[in-house]
C-alpha cells in the first residue's frame, strides 16, 4: 500500500482534477473525486474529460499494482447519466492479464450507487525479458 | 465563432485542464494544450486524462456547432506516442450525423506533428420534435 | 422464451456463423459456437470477426429482450487470447438502461473458463412517445 | 500483392462472410461485401457482426501489410445507418505504427457513399527482437 500511495502521490493530473485514493490492491483500486465548480463542463453538468481522468486514475493504480510499468494504450468510456454535485466513486478490476497486455474494467457511480460511467481499458506491460 | 467562444469560456474543467480554443466551425474545432507540470501522471509524462480532455474539448466544440445540444454517451481512445513538454494540439472533425446521434473522430499531435492519440466519440442530440 | 426463440431464429448471420442460443431473459443472453473450419483467420485461429459476432448476437438478445427494438450503436472488444478449437461462450449482462439509451456488457470465454474477448456495447432504443 | 492474395485467400471467416478483395497495399486495404439474405440480423438489415467482419478484414490486410504478423488486441465500430441492399465497402487507413503497435481507421460505405460505419483498431505486431 505504501508503494501505492507513493504512485498515487506522483499522479499530478489526477491530483490537479480533486481525485484522492480510497484503496487498492492487486489488480484493484477506488478512487473518489468530490464535484466541485472546477469539474463542469459547458452545460454544467461534469465535465466527460473528468469522468474519464477519474476512471483512468483508478486503472493507472489497478494496472501498475503488479510491480511492472503498465502504460494505457486504449480505453473505451460510456457514459449513462450526468452529474452535478455530491461525491463520485471509481472502482477498477482486472479483467485480464498476461507478460505483454492487460484489461481493466472501471465502474464509476456516484453517492447513491447509480451508474455515471463504464471504462474498459488496455494497457502495454514493459515486463523484463529473461 | 461568438458563441462558440462563450461556450467555451463555460468550459471550467476544460480551461483548468490548461486547454485554449484555437478555432471552430461547423463540424469542426481545434483546441490545445501547453504541456505544463499540473499535465503529469506517475510515471513523467502527459496524464492519460489530460489528453483525453484535450480531445474530448474539440469534440464538445465541434459537436455543439450546429445551436443543438450534444452530450457525449461514449468515446475511444487510442494512445500511441507519451509526450513530456511543448504543446499539444486536438483537431475535431464530423464524419456523420444525424438528428439524434453523431459521430466525430479527434487527432491529437504534438507541435513537430507527431502523432500521439486518436479519439472516436459519438453524442446524442437533443433535437426537438417537430 | 417463445419470443427470444423466435428473435433468435430470425438472426441469419449468427445463424450462418454456427451460433447457438443457450438462454435468454430480461436483460441477459448465452449463446454458443462450436469452433469449425469456416471461423478461422489467416493465421489458422478463430477470425476477430466471428468472436465479435458472437459477442454481438449475445448483446443483441439482451438488448432487445425488454419488448422494444433495440439498435446497437456501437461497441468495443478488447481479445486477450486466441482460440484454436472446441466451442466458444458468449454472456451479456445489462449494465445500465434508460428509455433511449442501453449499454451491455459480454465475456467471451473458451470451455476451460478462459477468457477470449471482452465486449461492451451500446444500443439505442426506439421507445415510444408517450 | 501476391503475398496480399494469398493471406486473403487463407481468411475463411471473410470469405465465408462473402468478402471480396478489391486491393490492398502498405498499410492499406479495400474489400467489399454485396449484401446477401446471409448478412440479415433479427430487425431484416444487414447485421452487426457482417459489418463488423467486413471492416475487420481490410484491417486485417493492412495491419499484415508489412511482413510482420499482426494481431488484433482491440476494435471499435460505431455504426451511423443500416443498410438493406446493395454492395457495402470498407476501406482500411493506417494511423500510426511502431515496432510493438499499430492503430488503423476504416470506413464503411454503401454504393452510394453513405456512411455505414466507422471502425478504429489496434494490433500487437510480432516485430522479431534484434
Amino acid at each position: 500500500m505504501e508503494d501505492t500511495e507513493a504512485f498515487f502521490e506522483q499522479d499530478t493530473f489526477a491530483r490537479h482534477a480533486g481525485i484522492e485514493l480510497l484503496e487498492a490492491g492487486a489488480g484493484r483500486a477506488r478512487v473518489r473525486m468530490e464535484i466541485q465548480r472546477m469539474h463542469a463542463n459547458s452545460h454544467g453538468t461534469v465535465h466527460g474529460g473528468a469522468i474519464y481522468t477519474l476512471a483512468d486514475a483508478a486503472f493507472a493504480l489497478a494496472s501498475n499494482s503488479h510491480g511492472i510499468p503498465a502504460a494505457a494504450i486504449n480505453a473505451t468510456i460510456a457514459y449513462m447519466k450526468s452529474a452535478r454535485s455530491g461525491t463520485l466513486y471509481a472502482e477498477a478490476t482486472e479483467f485480464s492479464r498476461n507478460p505483454k497486455l492487460a484489461t481493466y474494467t472501471v465502474e464509476v457511480t456516484d453517492e447513491s450507487g447509480e451508474k455515471i460511467a463504464l471504462f474498459q481499458g488496455m494497457v502495454y506491460r514493459r515486463t523484463p525479458r529473461q
